[in-house]
């Protein structure tokens, strides 16, 4: 262990090589989070507005949240989508799972479908600050071909899902 | 500065709220990397299969590399696509930018399609054992479908140009 955080803890891990050496190399140990695809409709996804101070830009995003110690990501999927948009969904399935950066990163997502949404109230976290966006599939797509939206995550399910 | 790293470095960031409060949390601050699309003909892409000691797996994804001090992504393209796969590209156009886990690490990624491939042999880093796969796009597709691509900048970058 190099460094314990609060949401991140740097490690160094050893491999070995074919040749027999071995190699000392950092690792960023996360404990996984959930991205939630909500469908207000047949054509309308929720994206947000989601102010990023790591990356000093506001970046238009699927809702997603940290996995909590013992939590099951249906059930983050479940609470983090309320959090943030306000929705409960009345499904929530799951699409797929995918590393963010595995060269240096365990950090696995795994995205899930949320339909069947009813309206039960936002309820931020205090460091948080996200506006909620109901937009077309279309337009979604036309955001992601112009450089609107720039998030992997983001980008990854939502073209999974038009796509399938 | 938490903790400076080989290849990543752990800072502490102040951030301010409408409240006028303000809170302290972790970045992860990567230089940025590069991820490459190889089209060997009109329908096949080069996968690689990556041996990814961080997430104790061997994926299956694009060829992709970290930033060199003051590199620029196009040239980090070229350098990291002959040295993982042998082959040089007389064409890279960049496809698209994205953030990889914008709620902890600033890592962005620029994606570059190659095309026009003529081989030149591999070049590997010690510490990379990497198996090129000549793929055709359905057969990716399916990939993607099936579980088998786990790696979110593969599925970002494939998806965003079959989908184009």
């Amino acid at each position: 262990m190099l460094y314990q955080g609060n949401r991140v803890d740097l490690l160094s891990i050893e491999t070995t090589h074919p040749d027999g050496g071995s190699v000392r190399r950092e690792v960023v140990s996360h404990p996984g989070a959930v991205v939630i695809l909500p469908m207000l409709d047949e054509d309308t996804v929720l994206l947000i507005r989601n102010e990023r101070p790591c990356v000093l830009e506001t970046l238009w995003e699927l809702p997603a949240g940290t996995l909590e110690a013992g939590e099951e990501p249906i059930a983050c999927a479940a609470r983090e989508l309320e959090e943030e948009t306000g929705y409960r969904a009345a499904s929530l399935e799951p699409l797929l799972e995918f590393y963010t950066s595995p060269g240096f990163c365990n950090e696995l997502l795994y995205i899930f479908l949320a339909k069947d949404l009813s309206f039960v109230g936002q309820n931020l976290d205090e460091t948080e600050k996200i506006e909620v966006v109901p937009t077309s599939l279309p337009s979604a797509l036309e955001m992601i071909t112009d450089g609107t939206i720039r998030d992997g995550k983001t980008i990854a399910s939502l073209l999974f899902f038009i796509h399938r």
